[in-house]
């Protein structure tokens, strides 16, 4: 079937009120410290003794996301994910969301529903309730701002500020493969432009790009560091790149650090599209950003209990402030330090 | 002077990192609630046996705001303040704020300079603290998104949903300025596009201009609430029009309400203004919004309690659902059914 005939319902038929009833009735709150979420003023929260967290990200069309090559339900589950990686990342369990949005009149009721697809799928896997939000329009493109709540017991809560001289410095997971995702959708999309006749060439790469696409946050390692019996000294979720989140950890906590080329990992699909774009996946790893795993330093005492998991790898420790943060490369050995470029969206 | 020489630094000079610390490096936290704020993968809040409110709000250019005629640090003060009306309508007590920016590229860092100045005036003037946020470019016009949180003990909590029959419909101060102030300034915002050498002609408008411009919330009222002894049966803010939130209270209580046209107050400046441009003010009122007054209802044995207080007037009372939702027009005693308008962004 190619000539599917789809239903497009204006915005304007359902009206704001209407709009926020139709996106919102079916909403079934899960966590006992909602108790009262879409529909009032505010929505209403308890946490009894666990101390709150509160992050949130701002989303825009053509800055963070392109509507030409992003599907709107993966749009809206990122959303929420890369919103829940800050939560993991204090070693804190996610709650409740609120979202909101700005969209084009043009929009169709059907492409909103899309959207919070995504982001009811996103809810669901992570057990967070959405509580409020806002639901406005926008002349130019769409916008999604989410706010996460979370929840966690004070000796538990992690920050960015406790690495310590030798502490072991350890990642989630391998590195760089949602750039390379991001870098093949842009290449088939560049085709696509010049001749709309050619389909994608997607084949063998479905992992990264769900790591573009859809990503997941590290939902597994609050539970993780528990049974393990370690709790990290210093944590921050991969968002801007590696570079940016060490120097990150380095600067709040006062360390320098090694950071070991060769203890880097990359997914098969991520060596093998860097190496047909003729990129250096260190490059993705470094400055790519949007892996969101989870950079954290643990006391090398702790070495031990983490060395069989599978998900976590040590790539580097931390030295003295005086050493500077620095990469050590895999071939030579030569000492490099190490630049946050993160993204550049405010360059004109 | 008229040829002052103005500092303009781009953003891409500080990088995205340099611009949040240069938009948040002198806050100083006042709130006992607040344990950590920005600086790390989520701030970090403790209500002890607090319930906590949430709400949140998303401004965007040319919907929300107009940079011809709107100063940016008075859009930073009234986005954060009509958010924290959200919280009084709770009555509850607003203690942080989240504030996310999505900026054009060409703004400058003292265009920022001067939103946040607003913003900051805002938390010291209703006491809360901006503990996170986000940062980031749009490829258009200036998005705006911010989450309030607050306290409050659970039996102070006031719904939309508590209102009964017999009870009296109450609302704070007067109605319809900040829609006057808007058409003003739209007014001589047309004049000064036909002819910029004109000046724009605000005298004697200084009140509806800063409803319209920079509104307050109503701080005042929880505190009101405690010395009458007075608890609100429902209660929401004024955002969209009086027609529209007393629809949502009786839609919410399953009640019907008799609004009387005579029991509405109007400032002399926006009877001036309605008069001069032909509008009827009870129109400005019931349609026109952002009042951020409080609408609430109390039950009617509560009426002495009240009576003179003179910021609350009794505009009319709650009935059985069976009756319907009306305004009793002030000459004939007419019954006309109350339509919601509110904001109409969604049509095309």
């Amino acid at each position: 079937m190619i000539n599917t005939t789809h239903t497009k319902t204006a915005l304007s038929e359902l009206g704001e009120f209407g709009l926020i009833r139709h996106l919102t009735e079916n909403i079934v709150l899960i966590n006992e410290s909602t108790l009262k979420g879409v529909g009032d003023d505010c929505a209403v929260l308890d946490f009894k003794n666990k101390k709150i967290v509160v992050t949130t990200d701002l989303l825009t069309e053509g800055v963070h996301f392109n509507l030409m090559y992003v599907p709107l339900r993966h749009l809206g589950y990122k959303a929420v994910t890369v919103n829940l990686s800050d939560v993991y990342a204090m070693n804190a369990t996610p709650r409740q969301i609120t979202v909101s949005i700005a969209v084009s009149a043009k929009m169709s009721v059907e492409a909103l529903d899309e959207l919070y697809s995504g982001i009811y799928l996103a809810c669901e896997r992570y057990g967070v309730d959405l509580v409020g939000g806002d639901t406005t329009s926008s002349l130019t493109g769409l916008t999604i701002s989410v706010t996460a709540i979370g929840e966690a017991d004070e000796e538990d809560l992690v920050y960015r500020n406790g690495a310590k001289n030798t502490d072991l410095l350890c990642v989630t997971g391998d590195l760089g493969g949602a750039y390379m995702g991001l870098q093949l959708l842009e290449r088939e999309n560049e085709v696509f432009k010049v001749n709309p006749q050619m389909s994608p060439q997607f084949t063998g790469y479905d992992y990264i790009l769900e790591r573009q696409l859809k990503p997941e946050a590290r939902k597994d390692m609050p539970g993780v560091f528990r049974e393990l019996g370690v709790k990290p000294t210093s944590m921050i979720d991969i968002s801007d790149g590696l570079s940016s989140e060490i120097l990150h950890l380095c600067t709040e906590s006062g360390v320098g650090c090694r950071l070991y080329e060769d203890r880097l990992l990359y997914d098969n699909q991520t060596k093998k599209m860097a190496a047909e774009l003729n990129i250096n996946p260190l490059v993705a790893a470094l400055n790519g950003g949007e892996d969101y795993e989870l950079l954290f330093t643990i006391p090398v005492a702790d070495h031990g209990k983490i060395l069989n998991h599978p998900d976590i790898s040590v790539i580097g420790h931390i030295t003295d402030k005086s050493e500077g943060v620095n990469l050590i490369t895999a071939g030579a050995g030569q000492s490099i330090p190490l630049q946050a470029q993160g993204w550049n969206h405010l360059k004109d």
